[in-house]
């Protein structure tokens, strides 16, 4: 472990402090995120905390993973209460980059996951998994972590990453934990600040909805498009709630299935007042007898 | 040193290697080839063999940098013959994997470098650089090279991959060698092979016509419309040569330059009976008293 936590804002400053951790045949694990952390973002940092000697968190709201009328200005930057939590949860090193630092002056080099970045989220946000896999790239580059922690919350983006992962022999091991649900199933997430109590009582539509399509399917339910149907309804009886998608895809290459069965993922995106939210969970239809 | 010279063709191969030379501190360099090697490759290994302590060339005749007419079938592939080079070469390592390695099923992660992969050859070849790109970046996840050495001859992919080393942080150093020329100037590649007595003799017309630029250049020349005409003409009194582009580039952004100062690139591209040829020339301007 590196003590006190160290901060560092350059590649160079990450590079140092790592090559040490390395050169002693130490683990590098590292939990990429936007800042902002909640309950979320620190059971990736426990995971890592356990399953390797030292831990890096990365804090960078990433310009190029939003569309010109997304949200990257008012994106929450609570640095000093990050940074807390961080040193709290004995984080080793925290990488605040600047802007500049991550996209020099004429940066022109992007990684695209085709096909999978396309869908879903992609239809709506068109361009963001290009901007998520570019700065993973780089952060896997600069870090050189063993293992690199993901949440389950943002499903299809720790799907491109495994794809890009494989595809290009990236030397590391991707984990996903699963999501952190507030207690009435509110999957945590950033943007649940933007939410007023009304909304953050609509927004519960969407865990509902997923809750749902589980409850349905481990009943017995076999009809792709009745879960859908009653899905939907759940998100529609909601006030303030207006749908991008509500979808059951294979968990893999999140195409909408149309047989339920194998491991499928109940999916939803939702715009609840000005904030829009995702959230997921994961299926296992039993087998028939 | 690996002794004798190991022949990997999987990941995991490459990895094993080198994973012991590495653990002793040694540095490794990767020449990065499509195999039909000839005194140019010869050249790169040679500075890998002065630079580094293991020397990995890569063989691999690279689908995705080829276009739907181009060569990728009828491309030379004398494997026992470069093998043998190697070995001459004291090369540690080749890595010669199949494009099912390289290309595993579902393959869908490619890198681009924006703006410079349009020009120039970019124009001609769609999609040639992000297939260079993809393959060079899986390589150098695969290998970990601390040094990666390129042909100047190959100026714009030199140029690629240097901007992507930089923007995505990837921990390799570029080196970029001089072109080698038979006697008469003719730039070596492998594409020579392909060329008829008379085509080769047609050939001389580009690196003639680049000569001409920078021997105009360096007697004082500086209408930058008066050298592109006359190394135009220099191409078009050759019978058979259809010219592509010849052009006068900035050295680093490959965009035709306006004025003759600086770091400037004479380039060329034509096709010769069939075959498609490319060549380039650094040229300096003299700064003025």
């Amino acid at each position: 472990m590196i003590w006190p936590m160290e901060i560092a804002k350059t590649v160079e400053d990450v590079r140092r402090a790592v090559l040490t951790v390395r050169a002693n045949g130490k683990r590098v694990g590292l939990v990429p995120t936007m800042g902002a952390l909640h309950e979320g973002h620190l059971s990736l940092i426990r995971r890592a905390r356990i399953e390797t000697e030292c831990v890096v968190v990365s804090i960078f709201v990433n310009p190029a993973q939003f569309g010109p009328h997304e949200d990257l200005a008012r994106y929450p930057r609570p640095f000093d209460e990050d940074s807390r939590l961080c040193r709290q949860e004995s984080v080793d090193l925290v990488f605040a980059p600047d802007v500049s630092v991550v996209y020099p002056a004429g940066f022109a080099s992007f990684v695209a996951v085709d096909g999978l970045s396309d869908r879903m989220e992609g239809t709506f946000r068109p361009g963001h998994f290009r901007g998520v896999a570019t700065v993973v790239l780089k952060l896997f580059n600069i870090v050189a972590p063993d293992i690199a922690y993901f949440g389950q919350k943002d499903a299809q983006q720790a799907q491109v990453i495994r794809h890009m992962v494989r595809d290009l022999a990236m030397p590391v091991k991707i984990r996903v934990c699963p999501t952190v649900r507030e207690p009435d199933g509110l999957a945590l997430s950033s943007r649940n600040a933007y939410l007023s109590p009304d909304e953050r009582q609509s927004a519960l539509a969407l865990s509902r909805s997923l809750f749902k399509a589980k409850e349905l399917i481990e009943s017995g339910e076999r009809d792709a498009k009745s879960v859908r149907h009653k899905m939907r309804s759940v998100l529609e009886s909601a006030p303030g709630v207006v749908l991008d998608y509500s979808e059951l895809v294979d968990h893999v290459t999140f195409e909408p299935v149309r047989e339920i069965s194998g491991s499928l993922l109940a999916v939803v995106a939702a715009r609840v007042g000005k904030t829009r939210l995702i959230d997921n969970l994961p299926i296992d239809v039993p087998m028939k007898n």
